[in-house]
Protein backbone atom coordinates (compact mmCIF):
# COMPACT_ATOMS: atom_id res chain seq x y z
CA UNK A 1 0.00 0.00 0.00
CA UNK A 2 1.47 3.20 -0.77
CA UNK A 3 1.03 6.08 1.52
CA UNK A 4 -1.71 8.73 1.22
CA UNK A 5 -2.32 11.25 3.49
CA UNK A 6 -6.11 10.60 3.42
CA UNK A 7 -5.94 6.73 4.16
CA UNK A 8 -3.44 7.70 6.99
CA UNK A 9 -5.75 9.74 8.83
CA UNK A 10 -8.65 7.75 8.60
CA UNK A 11 -5.98 5.76 11.14
CA UNK A 12 -4.90 8.60 13.45
CA UNK A 13 -8.27 9.80 13.76
CA UNK A 14 -9.87 6.11 14.72
CA UNK A 15 -7.49 5.56 17.42
CA UNK A 16 -9.26 7.98 20.59
CA UNK A 17 -12.52 6.26 19.92
CA UNK A 18 -10.61 2.78 20.05
CA UNK A 19 -9.09 3.59 23.26
CA UNK A 20 -12.24 4.76 24.60
CA UNK A 21 -14.03 2.07 23.73
CA UNK A 22 -11.38 -0.29 24.77
CA UNK A 23 -10.86 1.45 28.09
CA UNK A 24 -13.64 4.00 29.16
CA UNK A 25 -14.65 2.70 32.67
CA UNK A 26 -12.88 -0.41 32.89
CA UNK A 27 -11.74 -1.60 35.81
CA UNK A 28 -8.03 -0.78 36.93
CA UNK A 29 -6.48 -4.45 36.66
CA UNK A 30 -6.79 -4.71 33.75
CA UNK A 31 -4.96 -1.19 33.42
CA UNK A 32 -2.49 -0.60 35.98
CA UNK A 33 -0.17 -3.40 35.87
CA UNK A 34 2.44 -4.03 33.51
CA UNK A 35 4.57 -6.78 32.05
CA UNK A 36 6.78 -6.81 34.72
CA UNK A 37 10.08 -5.41 35.28
CA UNK A 38 10.38 -1.89 33.35
CA UNK A 39 7.25 -2.81 31.25
CA UNK A 40 4.71 -0.13 30.64
CA UNK A 41 1.00 -0.66 31.96
CA UNK A 42 -1.73 0.69 29.35
CA UNK A 43 -1.39 3.16 31.72
CA UNK A 44 1.82 4.44 30.92
CA UNK A 45 1.39 3.69 27.20
CA UNK A 46 -1.40 6.03 26.80
CA UNK A 47 0.64 8.57 28.32
CA UNK A 48 3.35 7.99 25.82
CA UNK A 49 0.53 8.68 23.46
CA UNK A 50 -0.11 11.65 24.94
CA UNK A 51 3.41 12.95 24.69
CA UNK A 52 3.71 11.86 21.22
CA UNK A 53 1.00 14.52 20.29
CA UNK A 54 2.64 17.07 22.48
CA UNK A 55 6.05 16.89 21.13
CA UNK A 56 6.92 14.42 18.57
CA UNK A 57 4.64 14.06 15.47
CA UNK A 58 3.15 17.18 14.38
CA UNK A 59 6.34 19.09 15.70
CA UNK A 60 8.55 17.26 13.21
CA UNK A 61 6.48 17.87 10.70
CA UNK A 62 6.70 21.52 10.54
CA UNK A 63 10.23 21.17 11.06
CA UNK A 64 10.07 19.19 7.47
CA UNK A 65 7.66 21.93 6.27
CA UNK A 66 9.95 24.71 7.49
CA UNK A 67 11.37 27.26 5.30
CA UNK A 68 14.53 26.83 7.34
CA UNK A 69 18.30 25.01 6.75
CA UNK A 70 17.91 23.97 10.13
CA UNK A 71 15.76 20.71 10.05
CA UNK A 72 16.79 18.62 12.87
CA UNK A 73 14.55 17.12 15.27
CA UNK A 74 15.16 17.07 18.93
CA UNK A 75 15.11 13.49 20.46
CA UNK A 76 11.88 12.16 21.71
CA UNK A 77 12.01 11.17 25.48
CA UNK A 78 10.33 7.79 25.40
CA UNK A 79 10.25 7.89 29.70
CA UNK A 80 8.40 11.32 30.10
CA UNK A 81 4.71 10.31 30.61
CA UNK A 82 6.03 8.47 33.94
CA UNK A 83 6.19 12.28 35.46
CA UNK A 84 3.50 14.04 33.13
CA UNK A 85 1.21 11.20 33.87
CA UNK A 86 1.39 11.28 37.62
CA UNK A 87 -1.45 11.90 39.66
CA UNK A 88 -3.56 11.87 36.68
CA UNK A 89 -6.19 9.07 36.32
CA UNK A 90 -7.00 7.09 33.08
CA UNK A 91 -9.43 8.75 31.82
CA UNK A 92 -7.55 12.40 32.41
CA UNK A 93 -5.02 11.65 30.17
CA UNK A 94 -7.22 9.47 27.85
CA UNK A 95 -9.16 12.90 27.35
CA UNK A 96 -5.90 14.93 26.59
CA UNK A 97 -4.83 12.44 24.27
CA UNK A 98 -8.03 12.81 22.58
CA UNK A 99 -8.26 16.14 22.61
CA UNK A 100 -4.49 17.04 21.34
CA UNK A 101 -5.04 14.68 18.46
CA UNK A 102 -8.12 15.97 17.10
CA UNK A 103 -6.12 19.35 17.37
CA UNK A 104 -3.03 18.07 15.67
CA UNK A 105 -5.32 16.29 12.65
CA UNK A 106 -7.13 20.08 11.95
CA UNK A 107 -3.41 21.48 11.97
CA UNK A 108 -2.16 18.50 10.36
CA UNK A 109 -4.64 19.21 7.32
CA UNK A 110 -4.25 22.95 7.47
CA UNK A 111 -0.71 22.65 6.16
CA UNK A 112 -2.35 21.27 3.12
CA UNK A 113 0.94 18.99 2.06
CA UNK A 114 0.76 18.16 -1.24
CA UNK A 115 2.68 15.03 -3.10
CA UNK A 116 5.68 17.06 -3.77
CA UNK A 117 6.04 18.03 -0.18
CA UNK A 118 6.29 13.87 1.16
CA UNK A 119 10.10 13.87 -0.25
CA UNK A 120 11.00 16.89 1.78
CA UNK A 121 13.26 15.50 4.97
CA UNK A 122 14.00 16.42 8.31
CA UNK A 123 16.73 15.37 10.11
CA UNK A 124 16.53 12.39 12.92
CA UNK A 125 18.84 12.39 15.73
CA UNK A 126 19.78 8.49 15.34
CA UNK A 127 18.61 7.91 11.42
CA UNK A 128 19.71 11.17 10.08
CA UNK A 129 17.42 12.12 6.40
CA UNK A 130 14.14 10.79 7.03
CA UNK A 131 11.43 11.71 4.46
CA UNK A 132 7.67 13.31 5.54
CA UNK A 133 6.19 10.19 4.32
CA UNK A 134 8.16 8.10 6.50
CA UNK A 135 7.35 10.30 9.54
CA UNK A 136 3.67 10.00 8.78
CA UNK A 137 3.76 6.30 7.81
CA UNK A 138 5.18 6.03 11.20
CA UNK A 139 2.87 8.01 13.38
CA UNK A 140 0.50 6.03 11.49
CA UNK A 141 1.87 2.13 12.77
CA UNK A 142 3.02 3.87 15.73
CA UNK A 143 -0.82 4.00 16.80
CA UNK A 144 -1.32 0.85 15.47
CA UNK A 145 1.98 -0.67 17.58
CA UNK A 146 0.53 0.65 20.73
CA UNK A 147 -3.27 -0.32 20.89
CA UNK A 148 -1.37 -3.95 20.04
CA UNK A 149 1.14 -3.09 23.20
CA UNK A 150 -2.11 -1.85 25.38
CA UNK A 151 -3.99 -5.66 24.34
CA UNK A 152 -0.74 -7.39 24.52
CA UNK A 153 -0.50 -5.84 28.50
CA UNK A 154 -4.36 -6.75 28.82
CA UNK A 155 -4.19 -9.89 27.90
CA UNK A 156 -1.14 -10.85 30.04
CA UNK A 157 -2.88 -10.49 33.00
CA UNK A 158 -4.88 -13.86 32.45
CA UNK A 159 -1.69 -15.57 30.94
CA UNK A 160 -2.17 -18.14 33.75
CA UNK A 161 -5.57 -18.73 33.98
CA UNK A 162 -5.92 -20.18 29.94
CA UNK A 163 -4.29 -23.41 31.00
CA UNK A 164 -3.26 -25.19 27.83
CA UNK A 165 -4.70 -22.70 25.11
CA UNK A 166 -1.77 -20.78 25.74
CA UNK A 167 0.03 -22.41 23.20
CA UNK A 168 -3.02 -21.37 20.64
CA UNK A 169 -2.84 -17.32 22.03
CA UNK A 170 -0.08 -15.79 19.87
CA UNK A 171 -0.63 -13.06 21.74
CA UNK A 172 0.67 -14.60 25.06
CA UNK A 173 4.13 -15.53 23.43
CA UNK A 174 5.02 -11.86 22.39
CA UNK B 1 -4.55 -11.49 38.00
CA UNK B 2 -7.49 -14.39 38.95
CA UNK B 3 -10.01 -15.26 36.80
CA UNK B 4 -13.60 -13.28 37.37
CA UNK B 5 -16.60 -13.23 35.60
CA UNK B 6 -17.64 -10.14 35.78
CA UNK B 7 -14.09 -8.58 34.85
CA UNK B 8 -14.12 -10.93 31.67
CA UNK B 9 -17.29 -9.61 30.89
CA UNK B 10 -15.80 -6.08 30.69
CA UNK B 11 -13.78 -7.35 28.00
CA UNK B 12 -16.28 -9.22 26.17
CA UNK B 13 -18.84 -6.47 25.79
CA UNK B 14 -16.20 -3.82 25.17
CA UNK B 15 -15.31 -5.61 21.37
CA UNK B 16 -17.41 -5.04 18.99
CA UNK B 17 -17.43 -1.34 19.90
CA UNK B 18 -13.72 -1.66 19.98
CA UNK B 19 -13.93 -3.07 16.39
CA UNK B 20 -16.25 -0.04 15.13
CA UNK B 21 -14.47 2.15 15.95
CA UNK B 22 -12.05 0.67 14.39
CA UNK B 23 -13.22 -0.23 11.17
CA UNK B 24 -16.38 1.47 10.24
CA UNK B 25 -16.10 3.75 7.54
CA UNK B 26 -12.73 2.77 7.07
CA UNK B 27 -11.18 2.64 3.05
CA UNK B 28 -11.07 -1.14 1.98
CA UNK B 29 -7.55 -1.26 1.58
CA UNK B 30 -6.67 -1.30 5.28
CA UNK B 31 -9.08 -4.65 5.81
CA UNK B 32 -8.86 -6.47 2.66
CA UNK B 33 -5.39 -6.97 2.61
CA UNK B 34 -3.52 -9.93 4.40
CA UNK B 35 -0.08 -10.64 5.82
CA UNK B 36 0.79 -12.80 2.12
CA UNK B 37 -0.06 -16.19 1.64
CA UNK B 38 -2.78 -18.11 3.66
CA UNK B 39 -2.72 -15.56 6.33
CA UNK B 40 -6.20 -13.54 7.17
CA UNK B 41 -7.17 -10.01 5.84
CA UNK B 42 -9.00 -7.97 9.07
CA UNK B 43 -12.15 -9.07 6.91
CA UNK B 44 -11.41 -12.92 7.64
CA UNK B 45 -10.69 -12.05 10.86
CA UNK B 46 -13.86 -10.37 11.90
CA UNK B 47 -15.48 -13.55 10.01
CA UNK B 48 -13.61 -15.94 12.88
CA UNK B 49 -15.09 -14.18 15.32
CA UNK B 50 -18.62 -14.69 14.34
CA UNK B 51 -18.05 -17.90 13.75
CA UNK B 52 -16.71 -17.93 17.35
CA UNK B 53 -19.60 -16.60 18.80
CA UNK B 54 -22.08 -18.88 16.59
CA UNK B 55 -20.41 -22.38 17.59
CA UNK B 56 -17.25 -21.86 20.37
CA UNK B 57 -17.37 -20.17 23.56
CA UNK B 58 -20.46 -20.14 25.00
CA UNK B 59 -22.09 -23.69 22.82
CA UNK B 60 -18.84 -25.36 24.91
CA UNK B 61 -19.99 -23.31 28.20
CA UNK B 62 -23.43 -24.88 27.99
CA UNK B 63 -21.85 -28.23 27.15
CA UNK B 64 -19.43 -27.71 30.75
CA UNK B 65 -22.92 -26.79 32.66
CA UNK B 66 -25.15 -29.21 31.23
CA UNK B 67 -26.40 -32.25 33.22
CA UNK B 68 -24.67 -34.85 30.66
CA UNK B 69 -22.32 -37.13 31.04
CA UNK B 70 -20.60 -36.39 27.64
CA UNK B 71 -19.14 -33.27 28.05
CA UNK B 72 -17.31 -33.39 24.55
CA UNK B 73 -16.58 -30.49 22.47
CA UNK B 74 -16.86 -30.11 18.86
CA UNK B 75 -13.87 -29.67 17.31
CA UNK B 76 -14.36 -25.42 16.09
CA UNK B 77 -13.38 -25.07 12.11
CA UNK B 78 -11.10 -22.11 12.49
CA UNK B 79 -11.28 -21.67 8.56
CA UNK B 80 -15.56 -21.42 8.40
CA UNK B 81 -15.76 -18.23 7.81
CA UNK B 82 -14.12 -18.59 4.54
CA UNK B 83 -17.30 -19.51 3.34
CA UNK B 84 -19.88 -18.20 5.64
CA UNK B 85 -18.36 -14.49 5.12
CA UNK B 86 -18.46 -14.44 1.60
CA UNK B 87 -20.19 -12.08 -0.56
CA UNK B 88 -20.47 -10.04 2.76
CA UNK B 89 -19.54 -6.56 3.61
CA UNK B 90 -17.38 -6.02 6.63
CA UNK B 91 -20.05 -3.73 7.94
CA UNK B 92 -22.42 -6.93 7.62
CA UNK B 93 -20.03 -9.18 9.42
CA UNK B 94 -19.04 -6.76 12.31
CA UNK B 95 -22.89 -6.11 12.49
CA UNK B 96 -23.59 -9.84 12.90
CA UNK B 97 -20.63 -9.78 15.31
CA UNK B 98 -21.78 -6.93 17.63
CA UNK B 99 -25.56 -8.61 17.82
CA UNK B 100 -23.97 -12.24 18.49
CA UNK B 101 -21.95 -10.81 21.24
CA UNK B 102 -24.30 -9.01 22.66
CA UNK B 103 -27.15 -12.19 22.89
CA UNK B 104 -24.15 -14.59 24.18
CA UNK B 105 -23.11 -12.01 26.73
CA UNK B 106 -27.09 -11.66 28.09
CA UNK B 107 -27.29 -15.58 28.06
CA UNK B 108 -24.06 -15.99 29.73
CA UNK B 109 -24.99 -13.55 32.57
CA UNK B 110 -28.68 -15.80 32.75
CA UNK B 111 -26.39 -18.71 33.42
CA UNK B 112 -26.14 -17.42 36.63
CA UNK B 113 -22.11 -19.04 37.13
CA UNK B 114 -21.15 -19.52 40.53
CA UNK B 115 -17.58 -19.97 42.04
CA UNK B 116 -18.22 -23.63 42.67
CA UNK B 117 -19.15 -23.72 38.76
CA UNK B 118 -15.52 -22.72 37.42
CA UNK B 119 -14.02 -25.94 38.24
CA UNK B 120 -16.35 -27.80 36.33
CA UNK B 121 -15.00 -29.06 33.13
CA UNK B 122 -15.37 -30.24 29.25
CA UNK B 123 -13.46 -32.28 27.10
CA UNK B 124 -11.39 -30.35 24.58
CA UNK B 125 -10.91 -32.46 21.03
CA UNK B 126 -6.78 -31.57 21.78
CA UNK B 127 -6.38 -31.06 25.01
CA UNK B 128 -8.54 -33.31 27.10
CA UNK B 129 -9.92 -32.19 30.06
CA UNK B 130 -10.36 -28.47 30.54
CA UNK B 131 -12.15 -26.67 33.36
CA UNK B 132 -14.91 -23.09 33.01
CA UNK B 133 -12.45 -20.57 34.21
CA UNK B 134 -9.85 -21.59 31.95
CA UNK B 135 -12.83 -21.71 28.76
CA UNK B 136 -14.25 -18.07 30.06
CA UNK B 137 -10.28 -16.80 30.82
CA UNK B 138 -9.17 -17.86 26.70
CA UNK B 139 -12.30 -16.58 25.27
CA UNK B 140 -11.46 -12.92 26.62
CA UNK B 141 -7.72 -13.59 25.32
CA UNK B 142 -8.85 -14.68 21.80
CA UNK B 143 -10.76 -11.36 21.56
CA UNK B 144 -7.68 -9.48 22.48
CA UNK B 145 -5.45 -11.70 20.95
CA UNK B 146 -7.79 -10.90 17.37
CA UNK B 147 -7.80 -7.34 18.04
CA UNK B 148 -3.91 -7.43 17.90
CA UNK B 149 -3.88 -9.16 14.63
CA UNK B 150 -6.05 -6.65 13.34
CA UNK B 151 -4.33 -3.85 14.09
CA UNK B 152 -1.05 -5.85 13.15
CA UNK B 153 -2.18 -6.84 9.60
CA UNK B 154 -3.18 -2.87 8.89
CA UNK B 155 0.26 -2.16 10.36
CA UNK B 156 1.75 -4.06 7.40
CA UNK B 157 0.13 -2.59 5.20
CA UNK B 158 2.90 0.37 6.05
CA UNK B 159 5.91 -1.89 6.68
CA UNK B 160 7.60 -0.07 3.33
CA UNK B 161 6.68 3.08 3.75
CA UNK B 162 8.34 3.49 7.58
CA UNK B 163 12.05 3.72 6.44
CA UNK B 164 14.16 3.33 8.91
CA UNK B 165 11.97 3.38 11.71
CA UNK B 166 10.80 -0.04 11.15
CA UNK B 167 13.64 -1.04 13.67
CA UNK B 168 11.38 1.10 16.63
CA UNK B 169 7.95 -1.12 15.62
CA UNK B 170 7.98 -4.19 17.12
CA UNK B 171 4.34 -4.71 15.47
CA UNK B 172 6.15 -5.11 12.23
CA UNK B 173 8.64 -7.92 13.57
CA UNK B 174 5.62 -10.10 15.05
Amino acid sequence: MEFQLDKSIEILERTPSVLHALLDDISSEWTRHNEGGETWSVFDVVGHLVQGEQTDWLTRTEIILADSNERKFEPFDRFAQFESSKGKTLKQILDEFTQLRRMNISKLRDLNIQEKDLIRTGIHPTFGQVTLSQLLSTWVVHDLNHISQIVRVMARQYKEQTGPWIQFLKILHQ
